[in-house]
């Protein structure tokens, strides 16, 4: 990594290392000819092995929020009624594309900071049989909330039998979650976050249960119709144009992911995750989440009293070249983010807790 | 260029020169950050100067389908009037879209390889006065065929006052559309094409006449709504993650552009095409588009009797390095399409004539 450029705490764009960025450089190739189509057949199979998937997944060319909009397009109708569990706001925004498109969403909602009690899960559709679909957020980017999908997953599956669409844009490839085991019908993610690639790719697994759901689906839909990418993938091929660069890019930061082994990068993150709690707490900061349910993708710190958000970003980036999130919506002015998604250097982790200490101290 | 790759003369994506690919590997910034929004403001007002428009305009990440999508979504209603004038497969795509999202849509086609008409397009405006808006494609990919935009705008909004939604995915930047003195409400475009960009990047100018219409505009839509663009804009923002590499080589890619002329792209793009339609038919072939309306972006050749398309785009591939496209649905076996837009060398004309040549004598 060059010292010159900001080390770029922010839950994703990751900072993406020379090695995958000189493959964004590659000249360009024919999407309709055959080393594009050993190119997606091999990408889409390793990105199955990481989302621990031998079902369907499919790669969009736009952002995570494009992968969420999927899901739901390819498998509900105006008028379902569907269950939107939301810590955040991105479980904000997961219910709110399914009413844009005419669901009846009923919201379970925690308080910013914890996670979703599965047992409240269980009582909202033990109240709502009518409920066809539950869409939850695994990692919750706006608080750096993990919830426990697989407790979440069991009530959904085996006990209610729902369909079950998950948010994992911030979690798959970072954490574990365990697609097929957990039976996750389908789960979005996207290439800048724990892929170490830039942003622009999203993508999607899609169940049999997802294709049963999909074959009565009456929302609207083209560019998202996941039907037209299955028939153009029995070609090794894309319905449209995709970002070829980002191919390239995903091709090689998945062979350093499977180099390094799943359970390997799933610990490398509970330990990088660690050392900025501790870190935070060492200076006297207090975390948001819980212990039980903080991420091991994003860090949400809050701030001092009397400590303005802008400036203490301002200060650490600018005096200290240490890029931080601020919080989101009603958030804004009470917490700042770390991101730690993708390889992150102890240099970086201790160059990151050095600049949030002396940019407090400064403002004090 | 270097030497050791393909001469890639599909239809997009255009070959990107080393110089414009350099910047696809530049280090990540934050995307809700003061850098970003510089560039982000900068490029958009350098592609609204080639699109000839004061109005607004959006970058999506997406491919350039996802900006006919959004031009549609973003201004009808279920319900709606349409005329889809088609000259075929996008002008089809199109047609399908808007019947997709529930429009009552008329089809306006033209035998493959012709253009549109104008006359035809008042006497179904006269026939059909319930028509709120017109979808058109500038220059059809499928076939090399480039319509009267001009002609055709006059009609539909002088003599009728519709909405005038057109598809110019391969052409704007490299031949002349202009947006504003045409009254064009929205023009479709991207990266991969005149752009001289990878793939991942669509564009999509928006008039005032299409904000008036979105104001009542029912089709459900979350990725593509515009008015969070227009929203997020306002703080130099997307309301998703942009693809950032991207916006680095367009952000190189318009200074060239823009150094050498509008006039002086289009004008290149002439001669090339003109070199091209020249070249093959010394070499005793047809084309399939008539002179007048025959596209400055892609010219399509008719096969000569008992040659298989497979086996000549294999040779001239494998033999030659050359990449032509193959003609696509009913068009398959009858031609092959020779893309040039973006930035052709004499060396890459002569190249490609050669190629054509000689696998056309081997098949012989």
């Amino acid at each position: 990594m060059e010292s010159n450029h900001t080390n770029l705490r922010i839950p994703g764009p990751t900072p993406v290392t020379p090695e995958i960025l000189k493959e964004m450089s590659r000249f360009m190739i024919n999407h309709r000819g055959d080393e594009f189509r050993q190119l997606i057949e091999s990408v889409t199979e390793r990105l199955k092995t990481i989302y621990e998937t031998k079902q369907d997944l499919h790669i969009l060319t736009a952002s995570g929020t494009g992968a969420m909009e999927t899901a739901i397009v390819n498998t509900l109708s105006p008028g379902d009624n569907v269950l939107a569990i939301t810590i955040g706001a991105f479980g904000d925004r997961f219910a709110n594309i399914a009413e844009i498109y005419g669901a009846d969403v009923t919201i379970l909602r925690s308080a910013l900071g914890e996670s979703t009690d599965p047992d409240k899960v269980t009582s909202v559709l033990n109240n709502n049989p009518n409920i066809k679909a539950v869409l939850v957020t695994h990692n919750e980017t706006s608080t750096g909330v993990t919830n426990d999908i697989e407790s979440i997953a069991k009530i959904v599956k085996q006990d209610f039998g729902k369909l079950l669409l998950v948010d994992g844009v911030s979690s798959v490839g970072s954490v574990p979650l365990k697609t097929d085991d957990w039976q996750c019908d389908a789960v979005a993610s996207a290439s800048q976050k724990g892929w170490m690639a830039p942003p622009g790719l999203a993508f999607l697994s899609f169940s049999l249960e997802s294709w049963k759901a999909n074959a009565s689906s009456t929302m609207p839909n083209f560019y998202f119709d996941l039907r037209q990418y299955k028939k153009y993938m029995e070609i090794g091929q894309p319905p449209w144009t995709p970002n070829l660069s980002l191919f390239f890019a995903l091709d090689k930061a998945l062979d350093l992911m499977l180099r390094e082994g799943i359970s390997n990068i799933h610990l490398r993150h509970a330990k990088t995750a660690q050392k900025f709690r501790d870190g935070v707490q060492e200076l006297g900061l207090k975390l948001l989440a819980k212990p039980e349910s903080a991420s091991d993708t994003i860090t949400s710190v809050l701030l001092p009293d009397g400590i303005q958000a802008k400036d203490f970003l301002t200060i650490a980036k600018t005096e200290h070249n240490v890029e931080l999130a601020g919080g989101q919506q009603s958030l804004a002015s009470k917490i700042f983010r770390i991101g730690h998604l993708g390889l992150v250097s102890d240099e970086e982790i201790t160059e990151t807790l050095s600049a949030i200490k002396y940019s407090l101290e400064k403002l004090k």
